[in-house]
């Protein structure tokens, strides 16, 4: 079996990717298409039992709650608001209707929380695990324009919302999708790049540095950990790491980085900036101060260059 | 496990379906939104391995090119053009980057023939069988609108398109989506309601009937089945009640029905009158003629009511 990434890089290389309603095809958190003159954005999230989440942690309600949340999470991550959602759902033969109305209570209440409508979509059964692929569709308000991982420019600062790492622990299962703080950060900047981090920091920064052909330095002091990392090792390699976060990643200039902290409303989700974007030498790269040392984000790790 | 009706009649009683952006929700063969002022039609189909295909009789370019077409059957259904799709992929692991490339050419030779690129989606894998979940969208070209289960009334004639049942040898592989004829039957009738034949031709009309408020008397002499139907039993039966046709099954005036048959252009796809639209009297019911029987199609088999 090949790597997932592989596999979309390979979609990528060999599919018929045009056609007159296409802004975006794949590659942001969210696909582009223009309809009567509006740009629609589209999203897909699917969840698999044993691998995204295990029903020996997790409730139903929780994980109809957090099909509907990852794909939130993508609209807040493009500043749009949601509009509708089609689910696909595979359920196993063994499941009863009370598990059923379990799942679908989640699904709903993310729904009439966030005001997008599961509109349509497909219900199958077989003898194997339960599986959910959410679509969701969503529209740009108020004169917003999408925005994309492919903007950032060299002097911009990072930011983050909440802190980071530990998700596992729970988080994962009852997330709010940054849709309200996108918005904010929107109409009170000039927001160049922004993404949701459901891979883990380091390596969906350097989505935002190869779209956008620069590279990024983070200060190790500055990284927001959750309470929820492991206290054993370096919290802040956990807030680096660890996936599915579900928080905003955004680059905007540094005036607009100090405004956003002063004006910043939500006392129960934190905004921090947490490094620069700097220009690239060898493609895109992740560095890292900590202490007197720069580090390089590899992929799987951090490697010393200077001391 | 209730039936996959059961869950879906409740998920549509208990669900937040409305919004701004809604204009029809489940029901029909596809959802329809309002962006920009156009209007956005949306289907999804889930296939999976063992349920809606088995691999040692299909190949896997097989398997995309039908998870494909079956969305663009509900496109046809509808009147609309597909404009682009959302494909959600779970891989089973023992898949080889070669098995990988040929469930995509499958998926691509729909994308290109019927010019609906898939511009995102989401891969994923498991220890589990393969499951392709297509989201398409479609938009009404010309000035038509979208045509809907709904619409149908008494003294309407009753049509469908092609030869049906026996779909199981083969067919429901490699079908074409009846998007030219759908668009022919728009633009030459005032077409008072249309869908695709998935679940067999008497379940499906029930369908029409229960969304127009009328029943349907159809004539077993005029049902059009394909050679590949079983030859030990009537061949109509199966033409009635095999699933996974996807022709389609509409009805306009006696007049309309007229001239769409003077004026059929297509010599490999046949088109037939097979019953007429009659008042309902006690809910929708279908009715078939046969010799000088009247029977009534009870959802599984057909029952004796007047000799």
């Amino acid at each position: 079996m090949p790597k997932e990434f592989e596999i979309i890089d390979y979609f990528r290389k060999n599919s018929h990717i045009t056609g007159e309603h296409l802004i975006k095809g794949p590659g942001d958190d969210m696909a582009v298409m223009k309809v009567g003159g509006e740009e629609l954005l589209i999203t897909a999230d699917t969840l698999l039992e044993g691998v995204h989440f295990d029903l020996s942690t997790a409730t139903l309600e929780q994980v109809g709650y957090k099909a509907m949340a990852c794909s939130l999470s993508d609209c807040a991550a493009m500043c749009s608001s949601p509009i509708g959602a089609i689910g696909c759902t595979s359920f196993p033969t063994y499941l009863t209707m009370a598990q059923i109305e379990q799942l679908h209570s989640g699904v709903q209440k993310a729904a009439r929380k966030y005001n997008c409508p599961i509109i349509g979509g497909d219900v199958t059964s077989w003898d194997n695990p339960l599986a959910i692929s959410i679509t969701m569709f969503s529209v740009m308000k108020n004169g917003r324009k999408p925005v994309y991982r492919s903007g950032a420019v060299v002097g911009d600062r990072i930011m983050v919302t909440g802190k980071l790492g530990g998700s596992i622990k729970g988080r994962h299962l009852t997330f709010e999708p940054r849709i309200k703080e996108s918005e904010l950060i929107y109409d009170n900047s000039d927001l160049h790049s922004m993404m949701d981090i459901s891979d883990g920091l380091a390596g969906d920064l350097r989505h935002i540095c190869k779209e956008s052909e620069v590279s990024a330095i983070l200060d190790h002091a500055l990284i927001p950990y959750s309470d929820e990392v492991s206290t054993n090792n370096d919290p802040v390699s956990n807030a680096l790491s660890d996936g599915e976060d579900f928080e905003l990643l955004f680059t905007v200039s540094e005036n607009d980085s100090v405004n956003l902290l002063k004006e910043w409303p939500y006392t129960n989700v934190s905004l921090t900036v947490i490094g620069e974007i700097i220009p690239q030498v060898n493609g895109p790269e992740i560095f890292i101060k900590k202490n007197n040392e720069k580090l390089l984000f590899t992929g799987t790790g951090w490697e010393h260059l200077t001391k």
